[in-house]
């Protein structure tokens, strides 16, 4: 069987951003660790419809350690500290992108996180 | 003064989608218009804090006409269909990316339009 490619985002619900500054910020974060990937994942990840699962975080502790996570299990990740012109204060962790890369791989780093 | 690029992604708002599906939709313009810019503008336009702005639009019609604009201004940007797995029906348009473009260029085609 194929592997299957996906991609996906923790965002931090904690922070109250607005529905709009949240959404920037999950692009942030797909598209910084989607040029992490490798090529050839990317391009499979893209032609089989770029699967993106946006799922929930409860603070920057947990963000950082999810980060730590996928570090260890040498996935493609990117975490997003906003610049904190708006809605949240400079350098706060935001977002981070897992993937893509096999799912069953970004998934036993984010798979028991709730979808948001 | 040097020109400023900015990508705008336009989301219906009126499809009832959560927050975590919206944002993927986003996630998805953002990546797919991004790569349809030229190569120096898309780097410079990283370089600079790949500045991405969210906006709402109230209909699929405004977002068909949002396309046609986009492309009548020679402005890269695609337009986002969902395959209807969940939440919306299959070849809903959810979704516009504008940009990465010089902001006059862009705001010309989605400045009216509020923020999320």
């Amino acid at each position: 069987m194929a592997v299957v490619n996906k991609q996906t985002i923790v965002v931090r619900t904690d922070l109250g951003m607005g529905d709009g500054k949240l959404a920037a910020q999950v692009a942030h974060a797909s598209l910084k660790a989607y040029e992490r990937a490798d090529d050839s994942v990317a391009e499979d990840w893209k032609r089989s419809g770029a699967t993106k699962v946006v799922v929930a975080a409860g603070s920057e502790d947990e963000l950082i350690e999810l980060e730590r996570e996928a570090r260890a299990a040498n996935l493609p990740h990117a975490l997003v500290r906003d610049a904190g012109r708006t809605q949240v204060e400079s350098g706060t962790a935001t977002a981070l992108g897992v993937g893509p890369a096999p799912a069953p791989e970004v998934d036993a780093v984010t798979g028991d996180l709730k979808l948001l």
